[in-house]
């Protein structure tokens, strides 16, 4: 049995020569005396073309066969210099593993996204799925290369958690309680020290305080792995279940974040083009025209670097009229941030310094006493893309910002004592691996680049 | 800056150089005139001597810090011959960036590793933990490794499900509902229609239905992520939250699968064994002493292969006494697994093809009729380490199989149409992280290799 993606790297090996292969049948035509099979065997994004005629003693069986059927075929592989395609397989015989049904929901004809994600058990198989999902699986490898040839340590924080990362709320409650009859205490509150873990647990919204605690241990670390949120939006750039990266570097200030997440995300986009380059074109040519074009202007620019104070006086110079009015101290929005990465740049663009009062208690506190050492990384075509900080290493200034947000010292103690036994200058951040794809793919759907996209009134699958 | 593992990789390029490190007071000794720092700076597990003396203006300072203060060092590479440590500093400046305190937990002395479970924050500091968590993270990159070599797409299966993959129960509820005043149908119950997800749902125990679904478009696939089961069991073995791998394999039959199984346990073996020597031979002074001979057995043996009614003869005309009296339809259990790949063949050994009635409903029912095409690898020192089946890729039997067994076929209607549109022989197996992990360290409670374990009762950090 041969691969198709080992026969497409290297041809001359099995060219005139006799092929095995097995796949599915992605289109069939034949006539009286011959017919041609396009088949995918799974292993690469292109097809490979079989031509058998009426010498099989099945041919006509073989040629009434459903879409995505699975076949086994034995022939011969030879050049075929004005094809599209540079071989074909001319089959000595082909032998029926599964019949598909003519009902077979994937027809070859255009489908809406909409309809192929109420098939998410059949669209791996359509030509633009098997793409997003080969270059997020070659992406996700790119990651762990990246981080692990440079020495960090990949760390699983938990999933089920007791505390609340961004004290933020909206997170899912997991339980193993009678939600008819829970236990209630005497004062009529759920009893959740009756529950699975003895007291009230969620779902992680990010694992960057336990990131922080292997920081101070390993030095250079990242995690990798799913992340929660239980918000009632419903966007294109929203799920309630996504994959999150979060490296964590310690004896390391805020420059040296931006530089590995720009080291990063140059590694990432080059370790796709060179490694999913035909699903790439398929994208550059069917999804996003400008596509390629983006990705090489990004590996091949340094990164705007540029404080928030900054780029509010832009903005407000600009001349641009935007929805939100620009005024120091608010929160960027979309607009502004596109504006600034595309219009102002035309490349991705490091916002640093926000204000403290716009952004979570673990940020360190600038000498100014109103901004805190934060980045956001904003790239053409989506904006946000990346989001860090250095942490707030001083013990007591840290206490005074847990307690300036109304939260409760207690709840954060062995974060606390992360600052009492060997507080080092660290930083981290975290990047959405979802929004990474769609800004690699051009898809411009989270539901999309997700294989089984979980939002609010959807878990199928 | 330099990091400490790249001195010991490479020292020729730093002997008798000046360099700087940063890092944790790991040990501290000093008398009148000269002072010796061990430090560890996250990058290596081994540590790095260094020499101070009184030279150095801050000389009575630095004598007096505590355990795990971050300090920054500048000083002389020197070559030690005479010394346990091949090389150590002599210190010509040293600064102190974050003071530890008197009372850190982590002294340098015994601990026990229940005591350390209640400093998960800092646990990772000690030799053990240390060792531990960077084997853990060797060994996931080697899985990454393993199967994209060899062309398998990663695919992130949902972790938020409305399946029971096992049809067993024993799930986790997530729900955003209030607790306290449920909503209710007419007849009473929950009514899960006003849940986030607008029905119920519950943690995954498993990703191989959905893994099933990319195998039939991308041929081999693999999973690598979080699974949980809500059992109440305080054992040494099980944990509530757990990492699995679990590969999928098209065009695949039990003995691929096994050949897959043998392939990469050794693959990852020989990757540790290569990139964390010195932790290895840390755990086999002082944790497992015959670790290293263990593994080199495995990766030098070629793995038995025996079916379970050939092993239950094995165990009847044994002689030996079980607990669990043998008989052919039994489970088999931990007694009898140890004493397989213990005694009666002293290496890895894969036991096949169980009677169907003890094993699940997605197993492919053998010509028999009476047992399923499984795979169980049970492991000296441990027992079952991976679990696998060929999958029954036959819709009529698949559905008879899921009437028998009580269960719902329409709740399986998108598992069962991937055996209506091209089904093919194929199969797969599940390697619990931590098991392994467990094996190539010789730890020996589950809560010990996870950085921050969940089980019944508990869930800090």
């Amino acid at each position: 049995m041969v691969l198709v993606k080992t026969m497409y790297r290297n041809p001359k090996e099995y060219i005139d020569k006799e092929v095995t292969i097995s796949g599915w049948v992605r289109t069939i035509r034949s006539s009286k005396n011959v017919g041609f099979i396009e088949i995918n065997d799974g292993s690469f994004f292109k097809n490979i073309q079989v031509v058998f005629d009426s010498s099989l003693e099945n041919f006509a069986e073989i040629g009434k066969l459903a879409i995505s059927s699975s076949i086994k075929v034995e022939g011969l592989l030879v050049e075929t210099p004005n094809s599209k395609q540079p071989f074909e397989i001319q089959a000595k015989a082909v032998t029926i593993e599964g019949m598909s049904n003519s009902d077979y929901p994937l027809q070859k004809k255009r489908h809406t996204l909409e309809y192929l994600r109420t098939i998410a058990h059949l669209r791996p198989r359509s030509n633009t799925f098997s793409a997003v999902f080969r270059v997020r699986s070659v992406a996700a490898h790119a990651i762990h290369k990246f981080f692990q040839d440079r020495g960090f340590v990949y760390v699983h924080t938990p999933i089920i958690t007791s505390s609340d990362c961004e004290g933020a709320g909206e997170m899912f409650r997991v339980t193993t309680l009678d939600m008819k009859n829970p236990p209630v205490t005497e004062e009529g509150k759920i009893d959740y020290s009756n529950d699975f873990f003895g007291k009230e647990a969620s779902l992680t919204v990010s694992g960057q305080l336990e990131g922080e605690i292997f920081a101070l241990a390993f030095r250079n670390i990242y995690t990798f792995g799913p992340t929660f949120r239980a918000e009632n939006s419903n966007t294109a750039r929203h799920a309630s279940e996504f994959w999150m990266i979060e490296p964590e570097i310690a004896f390391a200030e805020l420059v040296d974040n931006m530089d590995l997440a720009e080291d990063m995300i140059k590694y990432v986009i080059n370790d796709v083009l060179e490694n999913a380059p035909e699903e790439i074109a398929f994208f550059n040519s069917f999804i996003d025209k400008g596509l390629l074009d983006r990705l090489n202007n990004i590996v091949n620019s340094d990164f705007e670097r540029v404080t928030y104070t900054k780029a509010i006086e832009i903005l407000q110079s600009s001349g641009h009229k935007f929805d939100y009015p620009v005024e120091w101290g608010m929160d960027l929005q979309t607009e502004h941030e596109r504006y600034i990465t595309e219009k102002v740049f035309n490349k991705p663009v490091f916002v640093t310094d926000y204000p403290a009062e716009i952004k979570a208690f673990y940020m360190r506190l600038n000498e100014d006493g109103k901004t805190v050492a934060a980045m956001d990384l904003l790239v053409p075509g989506v904006g946000e893309i990346i989001g860090g900080s250095q942490r707030e290493e001083r013990h007591d200034v840290l206490v005074e910002k847990i307690e300036n947000m109304g939260l409760s010292k207690e709840d954060y103690w062995w974060y606390l004592e992360l600052r009492k036994y060997g507080e080092t200058k660290h930083s981290g951040f975290g990047l959405g691996f979802e929004r990474l794809i769609m800004y690699l793919t051009g898809m411009a759907n989270i539901r999309d680049v997700l294989p089984f996209p979980r939002t609010p009134g959807s878990a199928e699958f």
